[in-house]
């Protein structure tokens, strides 16, 4: 990490399959070198402007109406970039919608990331749980039939993609129109189009899909901010964050313009979510068909209706043949695709910017190394 | 911001004098811009990276070292990157430290931050201002007479630089041994050495000496971790932090790798904070006398005894002179003098990155400028 360290060039780069932070795309980051030591018009780095200088101004608003026209996002919400990610919303999201309302807020639990959610809210007030995976390991997401949410709940919280078990919602789970729903949807976050108007508040850090870690976008229905108590601490408090358009206080300055131009790149290169969307179910298909046509040598975690476009958890016939697929897929440059410890087994994350080539490479891995060990 | 933008080069880089973010050491910002589409070992950019990567943990480990060995903090106090920037912290301090305490913190308000501390502090407890500088619009400091820390308050809050006023304590508050000092020292960290074995905490912001916006070093004394309430919301519960060094939750990882990089400068460049602090002195000193050999053109905002080495504050005769002043240094490459709206006139800030060069032409500058309109 020293001045003195070789520098190593762009074609050392490996397909990186890595649950988070993740994978950019590499004409995003060109950019981000070509203007680190001046941002044009600047006269100093990105890194070293004021928030309110008007370029970075510019830059923010940027980010926000490129969200704005990728998601279809209507004035009738907010846009807000915030810091502490999906953990600080977990707090946040309960201290602005449940302290003190007198109400229960509501939880579907289908992993790791949506129990952690539960343990900050339960801080907050009473916490239901409608519905709970973990007897099977989360494997599988509920239908309609499985829970019914009462009409007065503070609001029903999902995470619609769960990372670590690979289990992602197809659509939004069933809520009355009079409850807030609301999404933690920091690993799909950009991958297909979003219904925001289903939503009550949908929140996602940006290190899977939109950009790297250190900054959280928050989309809330308008009416919904100025409920909260007053006495919440600052930071968690929506309202400040979105008066003051993700100013309150400086904003992660760096990772809004990572973001934005992620995002431009969504609605520029890549043409939109729609077509996002069909890259993201060609790759990962591509992939399910290898485990489904293994004859069992791979086995998929997730229930296969509730398979998630980006995190393709897996496992092999034995500890050590997972050891040795690691291994091996180093060597062809396919990297960090060692699962989470709470399931086991290889978790390839494919995010928007992974490319068809490094699923294909991958593909190719799989076909070969399961033939060679099956 | 689009890919075809002009790209800037590094001669067109300007002197910076934003009060933060703020200028950042040139050598810092070349070799992230070299490392940018791949970090060296690791076949991806630092933004792609897993947090738990033995790579970025190495990163994450050298920029605690650095700090330690720069600051001279022993095993007794933990060091923690969190994001929320100093707003965070001030909740975060007195829900830790003062909720259920059945104490009262006091707090010495000398500037516009730490007002906005008092107004989160009030939220989780009892709290006494034992020294306020509204009423001269904080142009000074108290002294050890001015006030009397109670032996029995929960913590004994300040400010040590106030970036608005430009007003900075010479050394630590007088605070009795029973009570823990904490400093707000978002705008002074890292310009001198600093006793940390007098704090119960320490916090910054990184975004004027130490690194990029987006990641606070919070320095604390490892006795007071664990006395929190359990139900304050975890994020601001210290003892995460602590506990998991640092990956809670995915940090800021960008910069905290940037801090490290600005860490390692001030050591290796530098010669270390007792150095950094000499260089301080020489370029605010160099400011201060013209301002004071200025028969009155310029007026300084701070009282001579507390003058801040990071942000020098002063006035013009007139606004138009004001706007005068900022218009024409913009046009001499000497950018983001504006004061702030609260206080008015010119803000110079010269932190550690900023170089003599910089501090010289503004000096001759603003010479000329006086002989010119005086």
């Amino acid at each position: 990490m020293t001045a003195s360290a070789t520098t190593a060039s762009a074609t050392d780069r490996v397909y990186n399959f890595s649950a988070g932070p993740a994978v950019l795309p590499e004409s995003v980051l060109r950019e981000v070198q070509e203007e680190m030591m001046c941002l044009p018009g600047a006269g100093a780095s990105l890194l070293e402007i004021s928030h309110r200088d008007k370029l970075f101004i510019e830059i923010l608003q940027d980010a926000e109406s490129t969200l704005r026209s990728l998601l279809g996002i209507s004035d009738d919400y907010s846009v807000m970039f915030m810091q502490g990610g999906a953990t600080l919303q977990f707090s946040a999201v309960a201290a602005n919608l449940l302290r003190g309302t007198g109400k229960k807020a509501e939880y579907l639990l289908t992993g790791s990331w949506g129990k952690k959610a539960i343990e900050e809210a339960k801080k907050e007030g009473n916490v239901g749980v409608l519905f709970d995976a973990a007897k099977t390991n989360y494997d599988r997401l509920p239908t309609a039939s499985d829970y019914s949410c009462p009409d007065d709940a503070a609001y029903l919280y999902y995470c619609s993609n769960e990372t670590i078990q690979g289990v992602q919602f197809a659509s939004e789970p069933e809520c009355p129109d009079s409850v807030p729903l609301v999404s933690d949807a920091s690993s799909d976050f950009l991958c297909r189009p979003l219904p925001i108007d289903r939503y009550g508040l949908v929140y996602a850090c940006a290190q899977k899909n939109a950009g790297p870690a250190g900054v959280t976008v928050v989309v809330m229905r308008k009416d919904l901010i100025d409920i909260a108590d007053e006495n919440i601490p600052g930071y968690l408090h929506y309202k400040n964050h979105h008066e003051n358009e993700s100013e309150w206080n400086t904003p992660p300055t760096f990772a809004i313009y990572v973001l934005g131009k992620v995002a431009r790149w969504l609605r520029d290169d890549i043409g939109g979510l729609a077509n996002m969307e069909d890259i993201n179910r060609q790759k990962s298909e591509s992939l399910y068909k290898i485990i489904d046509e293994s004859n069992g040598f791979y086995r998929g975690h997730a229930q296969t209706d509730c398979r998630s476009l980006m995190n393709v958890t897996f496992n092999l016939p034995s500890e050590e043949l997972t050891t040795k697929f690691v291994a091996e897929a180093g060597s062809h440059r396919l990297a960090a695709l060692k699962g989470h410890r709470s399931v086991g087994g290889i978790r390839a994350s494919i995010y928007n910017a992974m490319p068809r080539e490094g699923v294909e490479a991958l593909g190719n891995f799989m076909t070969d190394f399961a033939s060679r060990n099956g």
